[in-house]
């Protein structure tokens, strides 16, 4: 299912792009004036094909998953809030439910590997691999298999949404501790430092920071995961919600469904896919730039710029809630504005 | 009328801002972890006085005027142009339209000085000082009592919008030649040296840049702007269409309600109203960064932090209007998201 899934993923459509480029040109705007609007609108021409895709069937996917690594004290938070958050975001309670609520999406919850028995829920997809992974400071978080059968949670997930209807899709996440395998990831993947990758998460004090630190260069040079290799990077330092995020943009990427790039856990999936299928990048929108350090150094490694820069840290996927109208009236600027010609306004004089 | 809109301007709400800082601590997610959305959330309860202010409410008002300083070669569109796109504005075609309609917000248009007589419309509101203002490069942009008028007019049109109903506006500019009279008034108000807030407004290449720099320079010199007298640097160097922005913004402050200021021209225009009501800067919310490079320097000048960073140079409210959706979502967060003991969510570990 995942090599078939990469085999599917084209890449963006040059015609299309060339077309709603022009078209941009022919707007009653100075070129370019309207930067990334424009930019983004040129993108999403290249995924779908068209200069109108619609855009109003949208879904936040929040995967979850829970981390054997906490045990070596990295959160500020208990991993019960794992599950506890779980509910909440079952109950409309939570951040992403609100904020999904304001772009007109629904959220739907994937139980990639949280350590807990979660209720049936018609938004929830149970695709457990394993109740939490196992610490990776003392070995491998999980098996090659685990790690391959976490993305296909992910591509699953994203069948099942697309078969609902889907026009636009946002990847969020939920796990106590999952900054850790993120900036595990990050420095594995992007060969920087794992100090300046490493960040306060949920909001540790610059002691247990420097700690995290040490537990992640532990895990890696126990781990030795192989930088070439993205399933065995996610196998011996990952999480299972970050591989089902994986599976989310390269799913989405096959499907030519534009996929909203969260925080830095989702990035961290995002440069799984990425190597996975090079692709798959074309289709990604960065949602925003988060606190987290190491997240500017993964955007700048996959070529994202996010949209917003509003200091978020909270994942779940709220920064691509936040991110969605913004692609919607990007499509909208080049379907809806008047040409210089329509409109009898002047051009720049040459 | 503009005496007594300054003496109305009241600090913001400092008790409504303590129970909406102590509200976002309790919501399910780590302290601060929705950064800047936070913030906005408790900026909007000290403008409104309560923690769910309505916003469904919402107008751009798009201020217009011509520049005499456009005979110095100074732009690279015609005069002409600005009151195209005025009926462009009117006809709803232009970029501005487009995203008030995504934004669920009305378009309004206020020609505070065009150098063109304009068809009566319901969406126009006729306030002309005068038909374009005086080369700067040759003597003041308008007199004193002009300046007085411009703000007036955007006072009074804020009013008039006020009285339609109004939770939340935009400001807007439109006016072939304004980035030279912006960075005009931000050379002089921030202290700024001019070539540092000098671009390329609509598209001109560096030896007009350049032209640009001395014709500002010039003016400068020749009107001898003082920086600690607001209305006396808009009457020198300034615009109809600033003067009616500061109006706006000063408007908005009397009435307590949130002003997003857009670009480069609507800032220069909220460095006006900040000199004459230093009070009235709790008001404004940034919402974006333009690629002008005097912008950054005006928004650190007035304490402001852009939502938006997408290399906009539009003008026209463009920024303002994409922002609206986020300051709505700054408040659902508050007001709809669990709070910990709500959901049964454990707390930080201390």
């Amino acid at each position: 299912m995942l090599q078939q899934t990469i085999q599917t993923i084209a890449p963006l459509n040059e015609e299309a792009m060339a077309r709603a480029r022009a078209r941009q040109d022919q707007l009653t705007k100075p070129a370019g004036s309207l930067g990334r609007l424009e930019d983004l609108s040129v993108q999403l021409a290249g995924i779908t094909g068209v200069l109108n895709p619609p855009l109003a069937r949208r879904a936040v996917l929040v995967a979850a998953g829970d981390h054997g690594v906490t045990a070596e004290g990295v959160s500020a938070f208990p991993s019960e809030v794992t599950p506890q958050m779980v509910l909440n975001f079952l109950n409309g309670g939570a951040a992403i439910n609100v904020l999904a609520r304001q772009a007109g999406a629904r959220v739907v919850v994937i139980d990639a590997g949280v350590a807990a028995d979660l209720p049936e829920h018609e938004d929830l997809i149970p695709a457990k691999v394993a109740p939490g992974t196992a610490n990776f400071a003392q070995g491998p978080a999980m098996t090659r298999d685990q790690a391959v059968q976490s993305i296909e949670a992910g591509i699953a997930a994203l069948e099942r949404e697309y078969r609902r209807g889907l026009d636009i899709v946002a990847t969020g996440d939920m796990g106590i501790g999952n900054t850790t395998p993120s900036s595990a990831i990050c420095a594995v993947l992007t060969g920087a430092d794992i100090d300046q990758v490493t960040g306060r998460g949920t909001g540790i004090n610059d002691e247990a920071r420097r700690h995290k630190v040490e537990v992640i260069r532990r895990g890696l040079e126990l781990n030795r995961p192989d930088p070439n290799d993205p399933i065995d990077v996610l196998a011996k330092v990952g999480g299972f919600e970050i591989g089902a995020i994986a599976g989310i943009i390269l799913g989405a990427a096959a499907r030519r469904i534009p996929v909203l790039v969260d925080g830095f856990i989702s990035t961290a999936g995002a440069l799984i896919a990425a190597g996975l299928s090079p692709l798959s990048k074309g289709y990604m929108i960065a949602a925003h730039r988060s606190v987290e350090p190491g997240h500017q150094i993964m955007q700048e490694h996959l070529g994202l710029s996010p949209i917003f820069q509003l200091d978020l840290r909270l994942g779940e996927g709220t920064g691509g809630a936040l991110a969605m109208p913004v692609v919607a009236s990007a499509v909208a600027i080049l379907n809806e504005m008047a040409t210089f010609a329509d409109a009898g306004v002047s051009e720049k004089i040459e």
